[in-house]
């Protein structure tokens, strides 16, 4: 569609231009160039106000009307980000999505591949002097154009690399699973607490708008009460060699790395904390892909409300990251929960005397700079992130409880957690 | 999922570091702490070859592998735009869509409302001094950063403002339609030829994907030939006192607006030219939204290879922009095929004794992202765009057979264009 400023257009000369030129034979409709002559009105100027451009809706009232323009901060006031890990993630998600957002920036890299790191630093206008190795994370403090730190490593590593950009004095962003043990998540959220840095796990799911709107449909009670969620993140490993099969870099399989979607989803979703898990774990005895890591990973969340999710996980079964709540009055099925797009919401409801199952067009929007600009936000702003480390370290106490069952062969009651059960508050939640 | 990186970890250090904190109880696989002492394979690693970055498929052989990072222009080697208009599409789309860009970024403005204009340099790390007014369109010539220019203005101050950044020496992107005449868009490719500049329609959706595939669809003929081609582009106008609802300003209603995509997609999915068309309009007599232009049209196209497209378009219909095609063998069916997104393709074909229906995932892309590349490419490589100006003077002289059609109530025969049909040549389809 052709755009519109016509309050820019140095009005007598360029107007008088353009209606010399017209030669269209429109079939309705008169001449009309008295229109051209007067002054442009605001719904096709748009307004500035409050550091802000708007439009006055230009649709008819029978459509929805189109979202206000994006209002970035200037790139000079953006959090600076440090990518610790230079890997697939980064690589392919992360530095593409740092171009949506708008409230966050790339300033450094953190990488022992030199070669790589300098061609990247090039390709998105990084300095090549905030090229940083492993070892050299304690000078992000120098770098003042660094506020946060992106931990973006094998889990294993998580630990170490965190607590060292907290004591550079770097608010730090880690991936999740946050660890490879409660034990971990606990000394790494003291660490923070120490060096008043803020923590945020990289919940990514939590930031995607179709995951929100089922969080909002299971508050809201409008379908009433949630049953049951049943749930399952699968994808297929390919070369056994890769680090996430190998149990001293990845601390586990499928479980840690992809079934925690099922685990923190299902506890975002109710806004409760399991009181139960009961699982059962299977893994090929002769694939080489599983010499050290678990495959299979089925698991039951018990809450207290009585809502139960029905967990799975698994690094053979093809890719399959689904997820459905079944309600009182309805239900509320997302494909592709967990991926990192294609997102299909369908909610089915009673409508008089018909069933109708209804497909909400939600917009795609890119959860890592989603989640990235909440964090850079929470930064500006001073406020506590919705997936604070504690929100990590709860995951880790329940996958150790899965472990326990599957091991023993019995449900396992999980107890509430010292210190910890407030963190769930209002103002986690009503971050933007 | 986390990223991994392990070749840039300072190898024994850190993952001496990482195994150490080991706690999580996995109840498969075994120690294997061995793998964290060796270098880490190249499936983590990745390689970096031809300037550019890849990593080894890590996925098993059921699932398609993950397309390669991408691999930017380091921001100084991408070519600058000008923006030239500065409404809601410039800001609600294009403006956003240029952080999407690996060849292109945004490095001048052109408006006449200078507040407006520096709120949104700043937020877009556009210098101050890059923000000129509409008589200032010759002094880009002065301004090295600026390759090309990006017309997003009302439709009747195309040609002038097209031609001013032709004469400054600047490559033209123009948006759609190219003019309110094919006099003028005649006038418009003489003006760009003689200055030696690249001039380009910004028809977007023959850059966007599942267009993209549509139109392999039809040549590759594996479901035959493609007997009808079922179109509409539909949207609810509000307002009248928009510059859409002028003829001074628009040159038309909905038809060059918005069924001139029907139009140009029929084109480019048969890569045939109509040979005759036929029209209806209808205008309600006494809605003030269409004092000047008419509201909806319904038109057809004949190809020479038999193919009839049937096309419709309205300014007070509820919102659609859809597309199927009926094949020999099979149909494809493009729901929001003209959308900014939200595009979803089925096709139906014979599997044995049954009828399939499959939706093919596709990757959904930016289009105005890669519109922009597009012509950012062949500009670096000079190359001739996808859709050059010969492509809207086409659209211009079916717009005239239709209106023509309309008003005497009588099929239009379309003679082929004297030095135009060769437009269409391999070279600007095999275009990227």
């Amino acid at each position: 569609m052709t755009n519109d400023d016509p309050a820019a257009l140095g009005r007598r000369t360029l107007f008088a231009a353009g209606t010399a030129g017209l030669a269209l034979s429109a079939a309705a409709g008169g001449g009309g160039s008295a229109s051209a002559q007067s002054s442009p009105p605001p719904i096709d100027t748009g307004v500035v106000r409050d550091g802000r451009v708007s439009f006055p809706n230009w649709r008819g009232e029978a459509e929805p009307p189109s979202p206000p323009p994006p209002a970035p901060l200037p790139p000079g006031e953006r959090v600076g980000f440090a990518l610790v890990g230079l890997g697939r993630l980064t690589l392919e998600e992360l530095l593409p999505a740092f171009a949506e957002c708008r409230y966050a920036r790339p300033v450094a890299l953190v990488s022992g591949t030199p070669e790589k790191a300098r061609l990247v630093a090039a390709q998105y206008g990084i300095k090549p002097e905030a090229i940083y190795g492993y070892a050299d994370i304690p000078r992000l403090r120098e770098n003042g154009e660094v506020r946060a730190a992106y931990v973006v490593t094998p889990n294993s590593l998580h630990r170490e690399q965190v607590e060292a950009a907290a004591a550079a004095g770097k608010h730090v962003l880690c991936e999740k699973p946050m660890a490879v043990s409660s034990a971990e998540a606990r000394a790494m959220i003291a660490a923070c607490d120490r060096a008043r840095v803020k923590l945020m796990v990289a919940y990514r799911v939590q930031y995607e708008p179709h995951n929100r709107e089922v969080i909002r449909l299971l508050r809201s009670g409008e379908l009433g009460a949630a049953r049951l969620i049943e749930t399952n993140n699968c994808q297929v490993q390919g070369d056994p060699s890769q680090w996430r099969m190998k149990k001293a870099l990845a601390g586990g399989g499928s479980l840690p790395d992809i079934g925690i979607y099922c685990l923190n989803t299902a506890r975002a979703y109710t806004g409760e904390e399991p009181v139960e898990v009961f699982a059962r774990i299977h893994t090929p005895p002769n694939d080489p892909r599983f010499a050290e890591v678990e495959d299979t990973v089925s698991f039951m969340l018990r809450f207290p409300s009585g809502t139960i999710a029905n967990c799975a996980t698994s690094y053979s079964a093809f890719n399959s990251k689904d997820m459905r709540v079944q309600f009182e009055r309805g239900w509320a099925d997302l494909e592709n929960a967990y991926a990192y797009r294609g997102q299909q919401l369908r909610v089915a409801k009673r409508d008089g005397e018909r069933q109708v199952v209804e497909q909400p067009r939600i917009r795609e929007r890119n959860q890592f700079a989603l989640e990235m600009d909440h964090f850079a936000r929470c930064i500006l702003e001073d406020r506590r992130p919705r997936t604070p480390g504690e929100e990590g370290l709860r995951d880790h106490l329940a996958m150790e409880a899965i472990y326990r069952s599957a091991a023993t062969g019995q449900p396992v009651t999980m107890e509430p957690v010292q210190g910890l059960d407030a963190s769930r508050g209002p103002e986690a939640e009503k971050a933007g």
